[in-house]
């Protein structure tokens, strides 16, 4: 465990959530569950066991900052990475990494988004843990991969090669092609093999691997962190940071390490997953009533009315009559009502 | 203009236009479209010109009393009546005429209820003066009648003598019958025929025509109050009211005279009336856009919507995509969408 450390991503602006999320409240943020929790305090305390405090990094925007640390105070100050600008995932992750490696070069690190749900946290710290144990032994980049449940467009998947398992774990395979958000038929292909698995953004492998795998395949961004590393944890470090990070490629760590290294490992998962890309996301994973209809908010009442999601914040009473498919929300005093089969719209609208 | 009285009945508690009306804020007291003024200061201007300010009578409940008062500061305290409990119209009406004739013995008076639109006020002003005149020369109670513009089953109804206007003024016709709240076959039967009347609740007599008509049809309400009169503007007034008052029959006027007295006479007006008794109703009368949708409060926006009517108070920006025919209401943070269609069962919502 002391060994173990963990990076949460937490720079996404949020839109289509909207009037929910917003740029100035992304929904890492917010307690988008109506459970008491932001999604980053989730994501934090699912790791509980697993990683300790100390070892957690958050990495963030300037404009994120104070929020990330007043929702995680358990987090060093020193452990709050702030990119000065957005670059995609590859320079922060790479940064982050050297970091890690001043200070501990023998650490084993998991990357993941702050703003998923996983349904079933047993399974996932399974997984971790078993993710973890093989990146420790071998030089291998793992990568979570869930196992699909319908034919999502809005995903990345991973083509595993399903013949080929680790000798040293028996569910972890290697991995075949990285692939791109499909359209629909090429989705429905994907689900009909069962090698494909949704790509979930959640890395796990050894800071020395993953400082390798950078100066192999993207070694521009590589040297602009490792040659500032004696900066690192010293006063000079933010501004020499805020100099440098700018002229990185804006790139994902997808596209710059994991679709051109050959050590790719995925873990197939299935512990109930979303990125909550969509209101409809949310709603699946919300432990619908038997009409489909989740309520979050005080007081929601419905009447003839199916597969609709009620999100409230501000409001009393919510009474909803008559509605199927729709979604409904109200945040700080702005409300949306929009049939859900139109959310991809919802951007046009704020 | 100084014989001239009204009479603003504004007892009434709203449930229909819930959760925008509730016991508390009744519609009458409410901007219920969006103008700035509510429901009875737009009454209460409506008779400016013809009605002098210490000459407007307010009968409401204990209640609500502050609240007229804040609403009509021109109209004199004394002549707020405070109805001790709900006993419908006729006793309230009784008592204010006794009042209204300790102060003028000679007084035409309009009843008006606080709670309805009228769109073109020059015609209704038209109209009031021609009743009162008539009113003043005879002994004449006159009633305005609303030419029906669809078979609404939500009204009573004036059956109009068309063949016999009056001498005096041609556009005033007599009473043959009231009907009560049709059914929509009966509704559909008035409307072809073109001497079905709505009854609007707006009544025009002189003071002693009104005594006397309820001297002669419930004589039992003319004494309580009759038995009284040289308590009126005394202090004692209220302590003999509220002991009195609630003995009274809780009728209408409608029953307790309308339909009994033999010298009615009706208005035929087409001023453009609502009681606003129905969502829909304010929806039709709030100058809806070309795809039948009204907004009332900031920053409304519809996308492929169409007859829906979105009412708000405290939200800053509403959003509304593919509804047809929905009402939308939020009033000090209680939520309500519901089919027009369906707007009957409201009441049972909160």
């Amino acid at each position: 465990m002391q060994n173990t450390h963990l990076v949460i991503l937490a720079g996404g602006v949020g839109s289509r959530l909207w009037p929910l999320s917003n740029n100035e409240h992304p929904k890492q943020f917010l307690d988008v569950l109506g459970c008491g929790k932001t999604l980053i305090q989730l994501t934090f305390e699912r790791f509980k066991g697993i990683v300790l405090p100390e070892n957690v990094w958050v990495a963030t925007s300037q404009e994120y900052r104070d929020k990330v640390h007043e929702q995680l105070p358990e987090v060093p100050e020193a452990n709050i990475i702030v990119e000065p600008c957005r670059r995609n995932t590859a320079p922060c992750i790479c940064y982050v990494s050297w970091k890690i490696k001043k200070r501990n070069p023998r650490a084993n690190v998991v990357v993941a988004p702050s703003d998923h749900i996983i349904v079933d946290v047993k399974a996932f710290k399974e997984a971790i843990k078993d993710c973890l144990e093989f990146a420790a032994e071998t030089d291998a980049i793992v990568t979570l991969g869930i196992k699909p449940t319908h034919p999502e467009t809005g995903y990345g998947y991973i083509k595993a090669d399903l013949s080929f398992s680790s000798s040293r774990k028996r569910n972890i395979f290697r991995v075949d092609a990285f692939r791109e958000k499909p359209n629909m038929e090429t989705a429905l292909e994907y689900v009909k093999q069962n090698n494909f698995l949704w790509n979930s953004g959640i890395f796990i492998w050894s800071v020395s691997t993953i400082v390798n795998a950078f100066r192999v395949y993207h070694p521009e961004i590589s040297r602009t962190f490792e040659d500032i590393f004696s900066y690192y944890d010293d006063p000079e470090e933010q501004a020499m940071i805020n100099e440098r990070f700018p002229l990185c490629e804006s790139i994902s760590v997808d596209y710059a390490i994991m679709e051109k290294a050959e050590e790719i490992f995925v873990y197939p998962a299935n512990f109930g997953w979303s990125d909550l890309g969509s209101w409809d996301s949310l709603r699946k994973h919300s432990n619908p009533d038997k009409y489909g209809n989740v309520a979050i908010g005080n007081d929601v009442n419905f009447y003839e009315t199916h597969n609709t999601i009620v999100h409230t914040s501000m409001l009393n009473k919510v009474v909803v009559q008559g509605l199927d498919g729709y979604i409904v929300v109200e945040k700080d005093g702005n409300l949306l009502i929009c049939k859900l089969s139109e959310e991809e719209r919802i951007r046009l609208f704020h």
